[in-house]
């Protein structure tokens, strides 16, 4: 179900040629209520997925009540509606981005939470609280909380992955396309950084592994597991350069950068302690950034 | 503007009487975009004060998603409502409870905010964030945010104050339902908190002290303030035990009490510094424990 604002069917057409399987699939908004109960009346459902919500740091910044609104708001009637049919189970697309900036690292689940600098990561930061405060108080839910590092690359065909339009906003895609030459250099963004070679380190976790990890929980919710939080992440960190340089090996094409001032509100290092999520789910990360990037120019290239 | 849940007109014919003035008043629903467009139009609209949410903590703690939804979703609704016809004037009713247990007392407005251990201390704090990032946004905002400390007591006639339904869950309605005989006695839950007498202390703000408040913030709005924040509490705080005490003084009744363990959750001490609201708004409380507590059984005997 998504109300398809900056996504296209076509990604599920290509979901349903990768798994040979018709995903059921709806053109719905969440804020719709007519239609949801429609949809909720028409289908058994036993777990939610919830990964609605808008997503750019940058646009939260200079439209933060249409952020609140969609993705609280969203949120609530999500809720309001499952409770209405009875399902009790859902797995919520959190982000690393409620530890805001690290006060040590790797970061684990029992790190503070709420430092959030940007009305993006206080909408992640606030739905985390409205779901553990509805858990505590009903005691039928369970809710998988996965907190996302820095989904990255694509399915190994090239067929899905993050393909956006104009100058990408995150590094993988925007290295992807200087490496195929769409975009003529990369712009790295503070080399002063207290880190290896001085730029931003953080942990990209490929799409598939990621796919697995929520498949993982799935079956952790069937355990009536409560109220549950992971991280989703490798555990391990990659610096700027690094990632330029990975990209120039997968793709035999050189990555020239240029070297810009820090931007603001940035963090220096940000990776996960990704032991709990073995422990509890099972899941680990298998695709090493090698393959991260082979992966990721197979999509750019297409 | 108010949907009545838990108040009734009976008090807007009263502060018409005691002012002289008829107050224009609505029965209407926040939520009711259409019905709060048309009064809008109809109106021309300087400022709004906010008052609007449901306030009961452990109801709260029952019912998260109704809090998230009324608080929350109400004040967005009306954030857009007052874009919608340019008005860009708010005071918003805060609480102290956004500053969770105190890490230092008095507390000032410095003091971290966030901690906040039950949902409707929550939605006071995401309130603050939303109306924060909103003037970040949109230069053109002018919100004042008032963090009340508790507010007690009634007007000098006693035909305006606080009068709940059955046994009071705050303090000073429940001590003078004692002194007058409504209820047999008073339970202070825990004596062994590290104050002066073993009971929790708190900082009690006479209402019209505090309605006064609002009327210094209304006219600090003029000089285009931004976003500012001030507690709204005398700077001093009280023993359940000297409350009881102050009552027996004011009633010349007996105010007999029980004693019982800690509320989970309550907090010791918690009272403002009251310097900056003094400095910047001019304003500064003036009754004193004995007075609140006076205007209180005026109120109660009637």
């Amino acid at each position: 179900m998504d109300n398809l604002p900056k996504a296209s069917m076509e990604s599920m057409r290509r979901v349903n040629e990768i798994t040979g399987k018709q995903v059921p699939t709806f053109s719905i908004d969440m804020l719709d209520k007519d239609a949801f109960r429609d949809l909720f009346k028409k289908h058994k459902i036993l777990c939610v997925m919830h990964f609605a919500g808008l997503k750019t740091v940058e646009e939260s910044c200079h439209k933060p009540l249409l952020y609140y609104k969609t993705n609280i708001g969203g949120t609530i009637s999500l809720l309001e509606g499952m409770k209405e049919f009875g399902v009790y189970n859902m797995i919520f697309s959190s982000s690393a981005a409620v530890y805001g900036s690290p006060s040590y690292l790797p970061i684990d689940e029992k790190h503070p939470v709420g430092g959030c600098i940007n009305p993006y990561g206080k909408t992640k930061y606030f739905i985390e609280e409205i779901l553990k405060d509805n858990c505590s108080a009903e005691k039928q839910w369970n809710v998988v909380l996965l907190r996302y590092f820095n989904p990255v690359g694509a399915h190994v065909t090239g067929k899905l992955g993050e393909d956006p339009q104009g100058i990408p906003s995150d590094l993988m895609p925007y290295v992807s396309h200087v490496a195929v030459g769409r975009v003529k250099e990369l712009t790295v963004y503070g080399v002063d950084y207290d880190t290896p070679d001085g730029t931003e380190v953080r942990d990209y976790i490929n799409v598939v592994d990621w796919a697995q990890g929520h498949v993982a929980a799935l079956k952790y919710l069937e355990k009536d597991c409560g109220f549950k939080v992971f991280n989703l992440g490798t555990g391990k960190g990659y610096c700027v350069i690094e990632m330029a340089k990975a990209f120039e090996t997968a793709s035999g094409k050189p990555v020239p950068y240029k070297i810009a001032g820090r931007h603001a509100g940035d963090i220096a290092s940000c990776y996960a302690d990704a032991s709990l999520v073995e422990k509890e789910l099972g899941w680990k990360a298998k695709l090493d950034l090698a393959k991260m990037c082979e992966d990721s120019m197979v999509l750019a290239i297409q």
